[in-house]
């Protein structure tokens, strides 16, 4: 009998997906999707970044939907079929370079590298007095693998770690708040906010001037900082370009934004306290992405518990 | 009985250390030293930065001279008297802003954050590919306590690390090279350099175009990368210079320099792949330096072993 067949449908370069597929999973026909009504086999799983709704909805469906990434708000914008399982990749390598983005750019704005460009090009033999890590509270919204691992991270280089999630979680080993009723405290408590929350109608907007204003203002830190490494439609953009221009942010750095690429117009490129990224933050390796993916495709046909699956209730 | 004198030789303002004395040294007289032959009392420790030799040479002589940083080379350079105790500063509060600099500038060369600053003038929005921290080797010169502490930082993120020192380490948890026979091993295993070493006749002028040229390049991280955060002395600076002109070196962050302030003709203001910093790599809180010089004292008039002992023969 035929193995199902996997179907790819991302957004950029197919070939070195296609490629790796088909040395990763022998056997089995890998198809790139050209249009959304192409023949495809009976069975397949498909693959996909921003899939089409027409795609997603033929008969016959696909077996299992695998985002291509470890966000799946690119699916569910685009209503996915209901009892088709869902999944996404959360892979090692992609969770250890979350962490080195995060970890890094906490350091850059711990030792205020913001001022760096301005201070070489004006040969400024300059010691601005900064904080040591233990004495800065970073502040993680969104306590999945990544913001975990990330806070992991943060506290092997000394930071002070707290977290925060929709939902209560126990025994992580440092504090945790959860819910609307203690997020005051926990944005309260917080020099540097980092938000990895997945796009979801409750996460759209919410850093906003309002959340901003929560925000912890200490004498040995200063002003906050805002790291978003989790979507972009977090951001009131607007509110947070202003932040910055007014100084209550004092600096951020951004790696995803509402649109992308980030349009030139934007106020983020020329604002020098904020380090604009092109989504890069955390780029697995292609070899991990089509891995782990294989891997939910083993367990899927195996009747095994899926790795990564997603909650379409949640819609993470 | 009175208790021995606390004599304050720096080259910068001294009034924020001579406060800091008379709050953790009750009952001890503090002075400011303002010139070689001022009179002291009979018994007194020096606390210096740059003392004259004919500070160090004065009849009576300081019962125990305490280095203001980690380093003493500044001490050894104006012969300090024989027999006397030499201690300097390794407490947790630099040791860790140490690994804060170490793990900043490893991770800005990792994601090539040299580029930052022209693509966000250019509104380029690049994805160059870049390793992950698993695939990068950083080779650490210099196994004391910032360099072992500097390790386990940058493990906790994912890099791979191996250290070398002029003796041989054992039990550390990382591969270990040890004297002239193993350096080229520990060079050509090298991605990215971190000088962690004191400035010993050794050192100087260690790191030059020879030595840049053992170092590792791989397809996957490129050209490598020095960060020198000991002294710079170790640096023959003429040859980095060159080496990151012509991208022999990717790109350095250099904390020291054989002059400071660095001068102003210095190529590496203008070389936008260095990194300058101004020798703050591990500036420590005045509390907590002076916190360790008292504590040196305590052991010192209790007759234990003291906790950083400088060896005359060594210079370190």
């Amino acid at each position: 009998m035929t193995k199902p067949a996997i179907a790819v449908s991302i957004t950029w370069n197919a070939e070195p997906w296609l490629r790796r597929f088909r040395a990763m999973a022998p056997g089995r026909e890998v198809i790139e999707v050209t249009s959304p009504d192409m023949p495809l086999p009976e069975q397949y799983y498909l693959f996909a970044w921003k899939p089409p709704r027409a795609l997603m909805h033929r008969t016959p469906s696909p077996l299992m939907i695998c985002s291509a990434g470890a966000g799946v708000d690119h699916i569910f914008l685009n209503d996915p079929p209901r009892g088709i399982p869902i999944t996404r990749i959360v892979d090692p390598d992609l969770t250890g370079r979350m962490v080195e983005y995060v970890v890094l750019h906490a350091l850059m704005h711990l030792r205020r590298m913001t001022d760096w460009p301005a201070h070489n090009a004006e040969r400024a033999w300059k010691t601005a007095p900064f904080a040591a890590a233990r004495e800065v509270t970073i502040g993680i919204m969104g306590m999945g693998e990544m913001g975990q691992a990330a806070a992991a991270g943060l506290m092997a280089i000394g930071f002070d770690v707290i977290g925060w999630s929709r939902t209560a979680r126990s025994g992580l080993p440092f504090r945790t708040y959860a819910g609307d009723t203690q997020r005051d405290a926990f944005l309260g408590a917080t020099d540097i906010l980092v938000n990895l929350l997945p796009s979801t109608p409750d996460t759209r907007g919410l850093i906003d001037a309002t959340l901003l204003r929560k925000l912890r203002q200490t004498e040995v830190f200063g002003a906050p900082v805002l790291i978003n490494a989790g979507r972009g439609d977090a951001c009131n953009e607007a509110d947070v370009a202003i932040a910055l221009a007014d100084g209550s942010l004092r600096a951020a750095s951004l790696d995803v934004f509402v649109t992308e690429p980030l349009p030139a117009a934007s106020p983020f490129w020329s604002l020098p306290n904020c380090i604009v990224t092109p989504h890069n933050a955390a780029d697995s390796h292609p070899d991990a992405v089509v891995a782990a993916v294989v891997e939910e495709i083993r367990r899927f046909e195996a009747g095994e518990t899926l790795k990564n699956p997603v909650d379409p209730t949640r819609g993470y």
